[in-house]
């Protein structure tokens, strides 16, 4: 059972926000805590805050948005609550089941040896959400891309069935942000990470219109919704197979230095962490 | 599984409400909704909305007075989230779980020709809001209990229990207020009630300090966290002699006028509804 809350004015802005990506949204992240565990999602419960003067077809968007991400994934919105606030935020919980008790993906199964991968693309949401915010327009399909990550992110609900269901053993969802996320698998695994920056998958239409924002962007944009894992090799070529994503290899866990997390470039040289991630109470 | 929020200043204000009781009684409100269908609570999630400005020192005076209650109850808290958000407010989400399938409390299974019982008292938690709002003070226990019953709500878990082994099928928590909550039963259930003013169990301290005020109080006050019931007079006779509590019988399920709840006076006359209950959009 997992809870996550989307603020107005912190996770995302009305002004560029359609409410029906603000339900989907509002859903996909919670349905992402349950794919980060290798979980089947089942029930929904909606606790939505909003202002006085919110327009009922607003609230109805918002729920279209919500139940079409639900009803991919068969889950069912069971209960909720409603409750005048100063502005919009929207707390939904989300249950889930497991295969059984072993195939579960944890934080803090991650063990020296294991290499690193990554589902996906990596700093897409992040593109769009600068995309969105400056009012700016890209040439290509890479436009339209970049801003559905960061407004309708997709779950990977079944890749992280699938996962675990391989044998793997680690995993998390990027929500704070790879460097920030993969931080967390290495303290709460009591190991050590490096990442090769050139290895990093990317999103389409980054590096040619981030320039060298486009790694920082991949390391520490954060909300791109994919699942990171460690396992051996063995286990990351029969994922790769199964997978119907990419899969990319992108580092090693290591000994060591508990908690902590290296980028290197290709010759080895220490990248400093461009940003340290979501930081849940940093200034606006 | 249920899901509730308290918001600040639409719910409590911080002006006179101690973090400790605030922690309390969001976990609190989520009990009594454990309680209204006679299950036994388990596991809480807590998501906190706080502005970046928060003492960590409030923060944990606020666990504390949730764990306070969560221990008395068996009841863990295993996750959560934080955010940073304009206002404070706390939805918490609570698991619960029932002894079998058939010992379960409803809101639609309310029957013409059943009594209506409450436990406890009535209308002390809407008098103490005042006492604190108003900043004033009256004399003797009452003064105390009062505004404990606003800030410190204490959930009917064992009572709801007892009710759905007693037999008894229909029943709310009183949240909005009874005249409200009665009529969420009433239109549930397709039936209406009838209940007799004079026998309202009102909380002592409010008649002698609210005067004409104390029947509104109990009827539209809301947020007394009782438990109101339904049942044949010889299971509502079962029930009072389990219950640690009073119960009170304070009218009847009757037929017609499906939705409709009647209060009337000693003569049979009917009294106006004083309060429509708890609005969640009405301006403060």
């Amino acid at each position: 059972v997992t809870v996550d809350t989307v603020t107005q004015d912190v996770h995302f802005s009305l002004d560029f926000t359609p409410w029906a990506d603000l339900g989907w949204k509002a859903l996909a992240v919670n349905l992402s805590d349950i794919a980060a565990m290798g979980g089947t999602p089942r029930y929904a419960l909606v606790a939505l805050a909003l202002p006085g003067k919110t327009e009922a077809d607003d609230v109805l968007a918002l729920y279209g948005g919500m139940l079409a991400l639900a009803g991919q994934h068969g889950v069912t919105v069971v209960g909720g609550n409603v409750s005048r606030a100063p502005s919009v935020s929207l707390t939904v919980t989300v249950t889930g089941v497991l295969e059984n008790d072993r195939n579960v993906l944890r934080r803090s199964a991650a063990r020296p040896g294991d290499k690193i991968a990554v589902t996906g693309c990596l700093g897409g949401a992040a593109a769009g959400l600068r995309l969105l915010r400056e009012g700016r327009q890209i040439t290509g399909e890479a436009d339209a891309a970049l801003r559905q990550a960061f407004l309708r992110p997709v779950p990977r609900v079944a890749e992280g069935q699938m996962l675990a269901r391989q044998g793997v053993a680690a995993a998390i969802d990027i929500s704070d942000g790879l460097a920030a996320d993969l931080g967390h698998v290495c303290r709460a695994s009591r190991v050590s990470a490096t990442i090769r920056a050139e290895d990093l998958p990317v999103c389409p239409g980054v590096r040619e219109n981030f320039a060298e924002a486009a790694t920082a962007l991949a390391l520490g944009g954060g909300e791109d919704y994919e699942l990171l894992f460690t396992a051996s090799d063995a286990v990351i070529e029969k994922v790769a197979k199964a997978a119907g994503c990419p899969v990319t290899v992108i580092g090693e866990i290591g000994e060591g230095d508990l908690g902590t997390v290296r980028v290197v470039d290709g010759s080895g040289k220490d990248i400093p962490l461009p940003e340290k991630g979501w930081e849940h109470f940093r200034s606006p």
